[in-house]
């Protein structure tokens, strides 16, 4: 058995890019920068209007969303549907961590960036405000395991933590992870602390 | 803790039709029969040669393969990632329950048909052997967990359990689920009885 700890709404990550302002410029042109169209459920991060095409060694994906602020490393965020269409076998990974992960061509309107890392799929996690984790004993870099209830409900495990003083509550799935357990966003879902679980998964 | 029953070998369906002879010979021309190119998993399934066009309102999955032998019902079996894309809402089925799913479009090399309904969403299910359903104390359309470990572990919840004399052990999951773990075709699973786990599930 596994106690619960908390509720958290979800957060359905589609495929997505992050940008330096560098990269932009050379897609969009010189001195140009980005247009919000939506807030998304981090503070200060935001849905650009602009997309670009992300190509691979076997195919492409177009219109794919530039997320905002701009930031210090570009990256790609992949479902692993995506990755197949794109030829490309990225691993699991906490945004930032590119040690060991493949690249691929963006094209924007103005240009063509060759990225040498920065694909990912990305590491499944709680955004968690620093109050928040106090009240329920959990730390930054903690693992916890989340139920999904429902006729394709599922346990996901190994869930990382991430604790800041900016964040919202927020449980972030990519849409593989979404569409295995028919999640939508702003669904509500059950953190759990993993105990009694971890002593299976170390026998398997 | 949930009791640990057996191992399973995993089988990931991607996107596929199942038609009736009718069907395949609207769509394939008079007299027209499956080409085979690979067994499946299961004794007597097939992937045969041809594919079709399915349509829906929002969008078009081409070359879907068909499954062979022939069937009594034709179905289009699709991830939930397909689904948007083709703009339909299946539920989530065992095969041949199509009751209050949608229809779609399928174009061939020698017509069209237009399905009423027949799109689902699978059930994730386990095709057992009689004699390891007795072995393992379990009985057709019994309810299972499945654990899936390494770093995108988690549990599969009511998972369907369908026996039969036919069968060969094996878990089919679609593109969806398996992305969700990092499920390939072939890896052993575990399968564990529900009993704790559920006590949670209802309670949420």
């Amino acid at each position: 058995m596994q106690e619960f700890l908390l509720e958290t709404p979800v957060g359905v990550s589609g495929r997505h890019v992050h940008l330096t302002k560098e990269h932009l410029q050379a897609l969009f042109g010189p001195g140009y920068e980005l247009t919000k169209v939506r807030d998304l459920g981090q503070p200060g991060e935001f849905a650009a209007k602009e997309t670009v095409t992300v190509v691979g060694p076997k195919g492409v994906l177009e219109k794919v969303r530039i997320i905002g602020p701009l930031r210090s490393y570009s990256q790609v965020e992949l479902s692993r549907t995506d990755c197949f269409k794109l030829g490309v076998n990225p691993p699991v990974r906490d945004s930032g961590d590119h040690e060991g992960s493949p690249g691929c061509v963006l094209v924007g309107p103005a240009g063509v960036v060759t990225l040498n890392r920065g694909v990912i799929i990305a590491l499944r996690h709680i955004h968690m405000h620093t109050n928040d984790a106090r009240r329920y004993g959990l730390k930054d870099k903690d693992r916890v395991n989340v139920l999904v209830g429902g006729e394709r409900g599922l346990i996901f495990q190994n869930v990382l933590v991430r604790v800041h003083p900016n964040y919202r509550l927020e449980f972030h799935v990519d849409t593989d992870e979404a569409n295995a357990c028919l999640l939508n966003n702003n669904d509500i879902v059950q953190v759990l602390a993993p105990a009694a679980e971890k002593v299976l998964t170390m026998a398997g």
